[in-house]
């Protein structure tokens, strides 16, 4: 474990234009100032891209910009995981081709209730059409997808496919869960969704963050993951928790594309898709505050 | 309210090929014994059809297959609603280009604890995007989708886009919600999800039912259906309550697709993509009783 590589790969929110397309952009735009801000790297089209809310064509061109801007694909795990298979296999297998560190997939969420045994196949019937040099990250997002990424289901999928799956990002927001994660599979890669574990995580074993903040307070949580047990640790954490704070009062999607608007000064950054709505001016406060601390997304 | 047609739609299994490629042939064969069996449309690609394991291409194939057979498209509300707009408008402006009578939409589905604005904004963008001769049926399954159609939701929606907004099928099963539904929108077609209350939602004013059991069932419902307030109503009654009971006990999808397979003497009909597993040896005489009381598919 101590060989482990500690991580921030950030869920990169996905700007829009005013008809709603894709605007590439600032996509590529807000991606570069991530990486120059101490991102080890990212993680677009998780939940917080809204990326189940765009197709699968607006996908795969999005990621092709990000790389044609040379952004390196060792350093991107994009989420594929979609409600069909046909999908989810077109999304990995074009992530893989591009070079990609790994996909950070969700099961097939529509149907809830289903089995350990279902969730096994759909993943297999994945890993399967995409081949060997596919590597699945594992999406445990119960409050949204409804269906849990089990122990039990991890240990059978570590036993068929070994190697190929190289972690989870736990989003439970149940720290005895990651805990029970890290304990019981070392040899994968388990992220925290939340920077406040970031030091349990490291601490346990884990391997980092992967957390909606990280759009607005890469510097900070770069800072905290660095400065960890050292003398300034108690100053940075409290830098992190107080960003953090401000966004657990709000619609999270919209409140993080408006901080980044404004830590841009651009409000094109803060449209959203429905079926969400771009944050109200009631909020515009406690936006400016989180930017506040955490300062313009240029700084140095 | 006299004056509406009380109708029985059917959302139809699809039936897989060994290598999980939807199987036309059966699909389209049961289609057409339902309609003979006495149902009075279909209503494809529910969450009974396995839809959300179907890919948009897919859809659209089976669906043109359903017509093709000579299935009249203004029989047919095919289920349309996806987690992105585009795939959602790809298949409703398809569905409405075949002449179907309508479609059955999910709201996006992936993001929980979202707004009405914002599902209303989902709605509108799709309704818009396909234009005046779209027939919308409001699809309110919270415990599958996490998004539930409230009433002030349909009500906007009316206001906007008046007999747009067709109808609504209510699967929470809570017959307080559809009786709610009924009251308030008297204009609109509101089916329940269970034939056990196609008596009260007949005589509240509902337009009938869209349930998993007429997939096996269809003669003794319709006959219930029939029958209301006849002289047999208790006996038709118990016939369908008999056989429902069954299926409650089971995981119902694969249940149902067991059952269709026994009735047709043709285990090809049992197979499930994933996350279902196909049911086990362990409910066979439960399945071999349900359809021992609905009868073969083929009875007249």
């Amino acid at each position: 474990m101590t060989n482990r590589q500690i991580e921030l790969f950030v869920p990169a929110i996905t700007p829009f234009k005013p008809d709603l397309s894709i605007d590439t952009e600032r996509f590529v735009a807000h991606a570069r100032a991530l990486m120059a801000a101490g991102a080890h790297g990212l993680a677009p089209f998780g939940t917080t891209s809204e990326a189940n809310s765009l197709s699968v064509a607006e996908r795969m061109a999005a990621l092709e910009a990000l790389i044609d801007a040379g952004i390196d694909p060792g350093q991107l795990i994009p989420g594929t995981g979609c409600c069909n298979a046909e999908d989810t296999i077109t999304l990995s297998s074009h992530a893989t081709r591009m070079g990609c560190r790994g996909v950070l997939m969700l099961p097939p969420f529509y149907y809830k209730g289903v089995s350990d045994d279902g969730v096994f196949d759909a993943f297999a019937q994945v890993i399967d059409a995409v081949g060997p040099n596919l590597c699945v990250y594992l999406y445990h997002i119960p409050q949204m997808s409804g269906v849990p990424i089990t122990l039990p289901l991890i240990e059978r999928l570590i036993a068929r496919y070994g190697g190929q799956i190289a972690g989870l990002k736990d989003s439970s927001g149940k720290w005895e869960n990651t805990k029970a994660v890290i304990k019981a599979f070392p040899q994968i890669d388990t992220y925290s969704a939340s920077e406040s574990m970031i030091p349990q995580n490291v601490a346990t074993g884990g391997a980092g963050c992967i957390s909606a903040s990280l759009n607005v307070n890469p510097r900070g949580i770069r800072a905290l993951l660095d400065g960890l047990n050292g003398p300034d640790q108690a100053a940075l954490h409290e830098q992190v928790s107080a960003v953090r704070s401000i966004f657990e009062g709000l619609p999270l999607i919209p409140a993080i594309k408006a901080a980044v608007a404004e830590q841009n000064n651009d409000p094109e950054y803060a449209r959203v898709r429905p079926p969400f709505v771009a944050m109200g001016d009631e909020h515009k406060d406690a936006v400016a505050e989180a930017v506040r601390i955490a300062g313009p997304q240029g700084a140095a």
